[in-house]
């Protein structure tokens, strides 16, 4: 039984790839959303590989801690529940999940303190079928069928996102504080220092007044004005009312 | 008032993009979740370029299709709303939406006529402020703070399957036909044949069988069979069992 523990991450278990360029833009995919276990079957060039490095970017530490196994079996040994990813149908009588379905399960059982992963193909002609065959279930995305081939470091991303969508994370960052929201009074004053100032220039027809001051109360509403912004307004009005007056 | 059509996907808008094979890449991106308009502002090597064309991968559609303008704001003018893809806080008072949010709201104005457009910065360094400035709310992914900056490909990527999930699209393939699920009568009859050919083999404890049993068939429930495992499994069983008569 594996021993429970906060939701470990799934393990990137990219199986011969080609292309060093592409374990290190896979690194940054991984990084980008809280994965950090990468596994690589046969990678093509041998591992480790200086080429990989310039497109993690900032992942160096996903790179030095990816392990290199012979074959497919052998990186999945120790794990409890992997996903095979596939652009096409194989035949295989397996379940076919979505992202959003596959990774809520794989948060469920991380939580559970099963050890998931997540197996991607070679760049050309993605997994074989005996990889296919060695996983739980498979994992596609809702692609256009006329262009199916997807990039592997774009999709390590996809599924980076659905693992930090299925944990519920936040942005990271919020809105600016800048400064409060201004008190509807603050709003009605502004409001009515402005409709003065045009009363005094002749701008509304006495017989649409009301609608007009109704319709330009509701676009300055949709502004959400803050108090700074009501302060900048009224110096607007102020200058534009001074500037009229002076001429 | 933009004329009502059938909702049309936002345009992918790459400001100053500085590496040719980068834009190939978002346009395999684009490809892969049904994006088709793509429009470059200021990129660096010029267009159209020829590095941009074996990245794109199947995509050539794209590229052909993109414009390039001199300035971002000539490059939105004809749209409706935008949205900036942006890593960081940029202290502006605009509202700050994660990818579901924002392709809600993209597939909620596009379905209405609008005609809408995302807003990627270059790769080092993102949208400036004046860039962002030209946007009506800012899209940010919930990328791990301390690995904020993301490829512009994979970005991309995201943009698109967010679109498509914010259209309900569905998985590009079924589960394989195979043969129909077993009937509850043929699952236990194969149980029954397993479980008389055990007991000829004297494999039960007397007072173990009803709960081996339950166990057993508990495992076998979970395979949900069809009709052509059983075949298999009868098969299996008499296979192991008449070599065992035969030994």
């Amino acid at each position: 039984m594996p021993e429970p523990a906060a939701a470990r991450p799934p393990a990137i278990v990219l199986v011969e790839p080609q292309m060093p360029e592409n374990i290190g833009m896979a690194a940054r995919a991984m990084a980008n959303f809280g994965l950090s276990e990468m596994r690589l079957v046969a990678p093509r060039e041998g591992w480790p590989h200086p080429g990989a490095a310039a497109p993690a970017a900032g992942a160096g530490h996903v790179l030095d801690g990816a392990r290199a196994f012979a074959t497919t079996a052998e990186a999945l040994g120790d794990l409890h529940f992997v996903l095979a990813t596939t652009a096409r149908s194989r035949g295989q009588m397996k379940r076919i999940l979505g992202p959003e379905a596959a990774f809520a399960e794989i948060a469920r059982r991380a939580a559970a303190g099963e050890r998931t992963a997540i197996l991607f193909g070679r760049e050309r002609t993605g997994l074989g079928n005996d990889d296919v065959s060695l996983a739980d279930a498979i994992l596609t995305f809702p692609v256009d069928p006329a262009h199916p081939s997807l990039n592997l470091a774009a999709a390590v991303m996809v599924a980076g996102y659905e693992w930090t969508r299925a944990l519920g994370r936040g942005l990271p960052f919020a809105p600016h504080p800048g400064t409060p929201p201004a008190t509807r009074e603050a709003v009605l004053s502004l409001f009515e220092y402005l409709e003065a100032e045009l009363d005094g220039a002749g701008f509304y027809p006495p017989d649409k007044r009301p609608v007009m001051v109704r319709n330009m109360r509701d676009m300055l509403h949709r502004m959400e004005l803050t108090e700074q912004d009501v302060r900048t307004w009224r110096g607007v009005i102020r200058a534009l009312a001074e500037g009229r007056r002076k001429g």
